[in-house]
Formats: C-alpha cells, structure tokens, sequence
C-alpha cells in the first residue's frame, strides 16, 4: 500500500445496498478484519438511510470519489461501467481497489485473484479483480488437484442460484414461486425466463462461439487464476431454482494417474476446501449445507469413465455471495493489508 | 405377437395410479393407438375405484397374471422387484410385456429399445424393457450425431426433475416449497434431502465405483440402445427443483470433424428431436417449454472448447413421464403391433 501502513486500515464497501455488499460488510466483521473505521456507500437514493450492521446502526454515505479517497481499502460491489469509471480514480488517489465486476479481470495488467490460489500475484497492484463467483468457487477445488496431477482438461456444468442476479434475483424467485404455487402465472423481470421449476442455460450475453459469457468466464478466469494459459475448458452454466450457492459437476483429465483417494488426500487440508464425500451417509456437496460457509465443498469424488485413470468426477458446491463474492473480496484485502501479496 | 392378430389388440396398463402410468393412459389416447380393449390395472388398495380418463372413466381391476393375460399387451409401470416376478409369468402365457422398470435392461437376452434407434431389437422378444429416463432423453439426441459423425465420448450432467420420483416426488416438492416459502423447515420423505431450493447430486443407490446406479444407468444403457459396447461415458446425475422434465448438458467428443452447423443439420428433421437453438431470441432447451411435449428439445450447440473441431457441447430437454417413460412405452407398443420389429 502506498498510504502509511497503520495497524487499522480505513475500509469503504461501494454499492453496500446490494446482496455482495451487504454481506461484505457481514464477512469483514465475523473474520475480524483489522479496520480503523468502515465506510459504506450507496447511489444518491439510499444515502442518509441507516443500515443495520454487525458492526452497529450505520448511515450510508452517497458516493463520491473524494469520500472513498479518504479510506485505505475500497471494496467495490456495483456494475462493471461504474468499476471502469472510477476505479482507476480510486486508484489514483491511493485507495487499493478490490473489484467484484468483470471491468478488469482480462486486463493483463490488473491481478484476478482467489488469494488461496494467487494472492501472490496482487503485487504493487492498486486494481485488484474479485473473479467470477463461478470460477472462484471451481478453482479452490481444483488448485490442490492441479497442483499434485496437473490438470490437462475440464469440462464443467453449472447449477447456479438465483443470487447470481443479487438481491432481486432472489426475491423474483421466492415471490415467482409463490406466485405459482397459488395458481398463478409465473412472471419475470431479473431473469430471462420465469426460473421457479425451470433451468436456464443462460447467463450473461451470448458470444459469437454460441457459449454464454458467464461460460467464457470461467475459462478465461480459471486460466489466468491457475496460470495454465491454454487450459482446455469447457462450461455449461445454468440458472436453476436455488437460492444463494452454486453447485458444480466438473470432469477433469490430469497430466499424472490419479485416484479418488490420492484426490481426497490432496484436498485434505487445503485451504478452503471442505471436503463432503460420504455417500454412504448421504453426506456430498448440496446448497442447503453449503449456504451461509465460508468452505467449498468437495465431493462425489470418483474415477471418471471417460478419462480413466488420468480422470476424476467431483461436484462442488459454495456460497456464491461468499467464496463466489464477499469472502473471497475480504480475503483479498486481508492479503493486501497484511502484505502477502508476493 | 404369438396371438392372432387383430386390426385392434387388447391393451393393460399395469401401476395405473402412479405418473407414469396416468400418462400411458393419456398417451395411447392422444396417439389413437389401435386398441379394442384398454384394462386397467393397479394393487388390490386401488382396485374398484374409478379413473377418470380420456378414454372415459374406467374401473381399475386388481392384477392377477389371470386378468391381465386375456390382453395382447401389457404395459408395466411398476417397481423392478413386481416386473421380475410377473413379466415372464405373463410373457409365457402369450402377452407382450413392455416394462418400464430396470428390471431386464441389462439381460443380454432382453432388448432395451428407444423406437427412433433400435425398433428392430426388438424382434420375436416378449419381454421388452423400456429406458431409464434419463437416458432415452439423451439417446434420441444423441444417435443423429453418432450416425454422422461417429460417437467416441461422452460426458453427461443432468438436471432431473421430481417426478423421477413419481407422483409422491412432485407432491413433496411442491408441499415442501409451500412450507419453506411460509417460513416452515422443509421434510422430505420421498427424497434423501429437502428438495426445494436445493440439489441433491444422489439419484438410486451409491455403487461400488462412487457412481450412483442412476449414472451407470445411462453409462449402460445408452451403450446397449446405441450398439456402442464400450462408449466412455460418464454421468453426474442430479435431482433438482423441478417438476418433470429432465435437462442434461452433455460435451460429446466424435471420430469425424464436427460443427455446429453441421450437427443441426444432422438433428434436423431426426425423429423424436425439436432443435431450439436460437440464442438471439432467447431460445434453448428448457423444462418450461418441454413439459408435456413429446419431442426432446436440443440447443446450445456449439463446437466444444475441450475437444476442437472433433467435439460439441449441447444441453437438452425432454419430459421424463413421456419420452422419458410412456411415450417411449407406447412407441415400443406401437412397433410391436405394426410388426415393425426388425
């Protein structure tokens, strides 16, 4: 950091009304984050309300560059065009920039970071680029594979909740599904299509290569992320009617053998891994235990038919306003903060 | 048919009351399959009461091997342990059995036949099984792709909705979403966890490889129907909030050179498939649109990131009582009576 290091640090959270933003503010105060003061801002339209915190009643400020310059730290939950605009203005005026938009995750010059993976590459930056919920979920899983066999290949299917859309995709499926449960027509608005008892394998724009944007997220930033450039992967990502945690099948082809129980031992201990792989006791990754935790579970770890013994099946499952969001924004700052950050 | 053949033929349906047999009712109706005689029958709890049916309303008759072997063909949608003991009893006495249950699908001497593929296993056979769900969903999908192209691997996630669990499947989903949405703790009785808002990567028993007998049952059933002995396939199958129509995102590798074009192409006009594939406008496969309709819908095709130009990714749908289950019964039925067998 360029400021003067302090054992506080001064935090603003940006677009602090949002589901992210609510639950950075949740996530600095249960792991202790080391701040002086905390600082929540909002659009014009939520200034002056009081939001109540962990850390107390608080009033959210509007946002200005100058208000956010005054702090060390800002984390940043708003779109992706305000990202771009001020952002580098933050930056300049020496705030460290945690960005939970995709304005800079493809920039060769801004770090894309799961700090369990590459905290290493935050270096100097002052734009630091939260990733995909997505892909940050996916990567904590396969770091630790990838380090001991080498992963050569992945093809990934998504079931992706409704808080991908935030606060009001949440709130459309909960009152959608009411909606139909009475008889009703379901409607929708966040969504493409009505989500309640529906899959949509849509998320974010199409791209001339017929994949989603979302989908491409998750190759691009799982290879700059792992820093296997050419990584062969392949994602279907599909909205489906759940709540707030993304749960994944993934299939992956290794460089060295592999075995379900040399895979469990590699993920034993790693950090940000739980791993839940008990089929015996009905015990495998599901939204409903991984909802509101910090881990991503591992599980339904096995010998994948497809790629035999260079191959495995896993299903992941995290919080997506957490490790796919919030947390994994705080533990950035934690990085930078404490300067491990090389 | 070892009975004289009739310009009509005398039909039973036996598991009336379940889902699957409601819309074997239906299906033969709306398809003016050429019966005489349509006898309906389920367990001595449900015998005498009245069904109301497209065909009027019917009185349901208790099963004896007696009652249903004065029908020229049985269809069976009941549990594998009530196929195993009564299937060969009524083949011996003349009946065609058609069993939805995985009571046969792995004999060698039993064929396992989707119509659009392999009406000609059929042949001389009494004893017909029809497919997991799941897998005749896919296997429609999939054989105008292996008749052009050469299947080589393939790699399968599904989204399967609750009524693979039957008609006691749907009931609890939808009782359990009304609970959770009213404040209520959700039970489950029917599945292995609450389904609403969640997903639950456990369908049918854990086997001894990790997989779940619902994966390996589309590993080996899509390989029999498709006459690929050893096709490399792996599934990870998966129940979520849904009501009836299953989707799967499958990445399929092939031994010629494919695109996109040339896959919709191939799909199209091949039986039992609609293309819905026009991301412009929003349209892809999914459960809103195929429930209740015959035809498996196919999208998001596009050239696989993981195997280049010899690989595709795509998603599908289809509804899982009718191909997944009686249509595909029926059709069984309706080449057994034409002769068209061989």
């Amino acid at each position: 950091m360029t400021k003067d290091m302090v054992p506080g640090v001064k935090v603003a959270v940006v677009g602090v009304t949002g589901a992210v933003g609510t639950e950075m503010v949740s996530v600095l105060h249960d792991r202790n984050f080391p701040l002086t003061d905390l600082r929540l801002f909002a659009s014009a339209r939520s200034a002056g309300k009081t939001l109540e915190t962990p850390f107390g009643s608080k009033t959210i400020e509007e946002f200005t560059v100058d208000s956010v310059a005054e702090c060390d730290v800002a984390l940043l939950a708003v779109s992706g065009d305000f990202s771009k605009e001020y952002a580098p203005q933050l930056a300049e005026r020496g705030v460290t920039v945690i960005d939970n938009s995709s304005a800079f995750r493809y920039d060769d010059d801004k770090p894309l970071v799961v700090p369990e993976i590459n905290a290493d590459a935050i270096g100097d930056a002052k734009i630091i680029a939260n990733p995909n919920c997505t892909t940050a979920i996916l990567a904590v899983a396969l770091q630790p594979l990838h380090a001991k066999f080498g992963l050569k290949r992945a093809i990934v299917s998504t079931y992706q909740a409704a808080s991908g859309s935030g606060a009001p995709g949440m709130k459309e499926l909960e009152e959608e599904t009411r909606n139909i449960l009475q008889g009703g027509q379901s409607s929708n608005k966040v969504f493409v299509h009505p989500l309640p008892f529906n899959v949509i394998p849509h998320i974010d724009k199409f791209q001339d290569n017929g994949y989603t944007k979302e989908e491409m997220k998750v190759t691009w930033e799982t290879r700059k992320i792992m820093r296997i450039p050419d990584l062969p992967l392949s994602c279907t990502a599909v909205r489906i009617p759940t709540l707030r945690a993304h749960a994944e099948a993934a299939t992956l082809e290794f460089d060295k053998p592999v075995t379900p129980e040399a895979a469990r031992e590699a993920l034993s201990g790693a950090p940000g891994v739980k791993i839940v792989d008990d089929p015996e006791n009905n015990a495998y990754p599901m939204p409903l235990n991984a909802s509101g935790h910090y881990d991503v579970e591992v599980g339904r770890i096995r010998q994948s038919i497809v790629f035999g013994d260079h191959g495995l099946d896993i299903f992941v499952c995290g919080d997506q306003l957490l490790k796919g969001a919030a947390l994994n924004a705080v533990q950035i700052a934690e990085c930078v903060v404490s300067g491990k950050v090389r």
